[in-house]
């Protein structure tokens, strides 16, 4: 049994389908890692390299399949990875999946479903790095799903990351935690982006400004905790920093970016948010009270 | 003379006109610190507990500016600043003026150019923190115009925020470097409690996810010094993380909460600039080129 060789064999087969970007430095890892690999991919040109490094090529998703005991899937979305798995009809039986294909939490979780319906067992990986960052010490790799896939191939996800989590038994769970990351990072970059289109405009370079307000923005944004404490318990009664002594202040930011042609739709939108919560009466409250307003049951 | 005397006196007069949450704790600071103070506001009772504590209450704004050589404005909005400054007529010639009114760096100009025009030295305070951070070592202020005023009154100064540096000579530039630090905190903000409604819609705590991935959120934010240094040379070519792999992410992002009753509108003002960079051929580009679709010259 696969699973059986995998519990004890550091070396386990690895399949990789998919050779994009991602796809090929995975393939990569395990080679380096010892690692009897085998990979697929719709162009099969894309193996060569890998070849020439000690893979082994298959002419489909199904031999692919049918040779591995871990089954990774990389490939442009989870729609594709369902259609490689399902062209590898019962070869998955016995065998344990681990899905790296980016998409929402519910297209994780259908993939996991249909699956673990062919008597396979399903892990879903969210890789938090680009293609170049495989196999760092400092890749982060949020997992969802089987505990048991997990555990037994621990070597080989220690070639993916070296900081992989398992996060819940949910394979919807990883996309959340991605989008999380990716979505505060997104909010962080736009803020700053515009802040140096705005100083840009006065001539004023950003380096010279986190030179010289790096600190303060680090230290605001060490308010992480103190709002997600007041995001858990849905309390956000505060002394200090109160949304309506932020609201002059974004409204300065508004007014100041349309003097200086600089996008105002960003800081409209905060604008927008702390407008409504004031004249709902919750101008007292911190911050973190705009939660309830991103929720729109 | 004023100047000559507050060059040597390590215990200038201070004047606070404007005893609001923030011009109180500031007259405050100064009183502790053992600087005659004298305070004036358009409600006089405000100024009760500062002069229980040893502070001169002026019966005018005029009366207050004459008993200063330091003359610090802290009211709501520049044009109020202006009005009170007018109000004291020609008793500010001679003076040095320390305006700490929030506003946009036009406005601070503004009232520079007219406390100049009326024979006095102006500097421009963006303060960092709030009321209860007055004094504290790690509290921060910009302050940009008078090199004067900032180094003949540095004892004073010191006693509003331990790190309080001269950012320029242009009295505008404070209130565009407070917009800057202000704005990336409002984005990061936005992002995070975005993620939070996200993932608070499957049950997941805030402060669980912070526990888990804040690590991975910390490592993207250290990217502003690159961030910074593309925008700065205008060159936004990357090998990796460009902007045609965010781009799927940004999209799974707004489905996910589309699906889950989340706020759409702030991902997708992210999914609007990433869509027309990568339509306009800058898909191989940095996150650093949306800059460029900020600015709307």
């Amino acid at each position: 049994m696969n699973n059986a060789s995998a519990r004890t064999d550091a070396r386990a087969a690895v399949t990789v389908l998919g050779l994009g970007e991602m796809g090929f430095a995975l393939a990569g890892a395990f080679l380096d890692g010892g690692h009897p690999t085998t990979v697929w991919n719709r162009s099969p040109e894309k193996a060569d390299p890998l070849v020439a490094r000690g893979a082994e090529r298959a002419a489909t998703a199904r031999d692919a399949v049918a040779a591995g005991s871990l089954v990774i899937v990389s490939v442009k979305g989870n729609a594709t990875a369902r259609a490689v798995l399902e062209a590898s009809g019962d070869a998955l039986a016995g065998r344990s999946v681990l899905n790296l294909t980016d998409g929402t939490s519910a297209e994780a979780r259908g993939v996991a479903e249909w699956v673990r319906g062919q008597g396979a067992r399903y892990l879903h990986g969210q890789i938090m790095t680009i293609a170049p960052g495989i196999g760092a010490a400092e890749t982060v790799v949020f997992y969802g799903g089987s505990d048991a896939v997990f555990h037994d191939f621990r070597p080989a996800l220690r070639l993916i990351g070296g900081r992989g989590t398992l996060i819940s038994a949910d394979a919807g769970v990883p996309a959340l935690y991605g989008m999380a990351v990716h979505g505060t990072m997104w909010g962080a970059l736009n803020g700053f982006l515009h802040a140096a289109a705005l100083l840009s405009s006065e001539g004023i370079e950003a380096k010279r400004f986190l030179d010289e307000a790096g600190p303060s923005v680090a230290a605001l944004l060490g308010s992480f905790p103190m709002i997600a404490d007041e995001v858990d318990r849905g309390e956000y009664a505060t002394r200090f920093g109160a949304l309506q002594h932020h609201l002059p202040s974004v409204e300065d930011l508004v007014r100041e970016s349309r003097e200086r042609n600089v996008d105002s739709e960003f800081p409209g939108h905060t604008l927008g948010l702390v407008t409504r919560a004031v004249e709902d009466g919750h101008g007292g409250d911190s911050y973190s009270r705009l939660v309830e307003y991103l929720r729109q049951f």
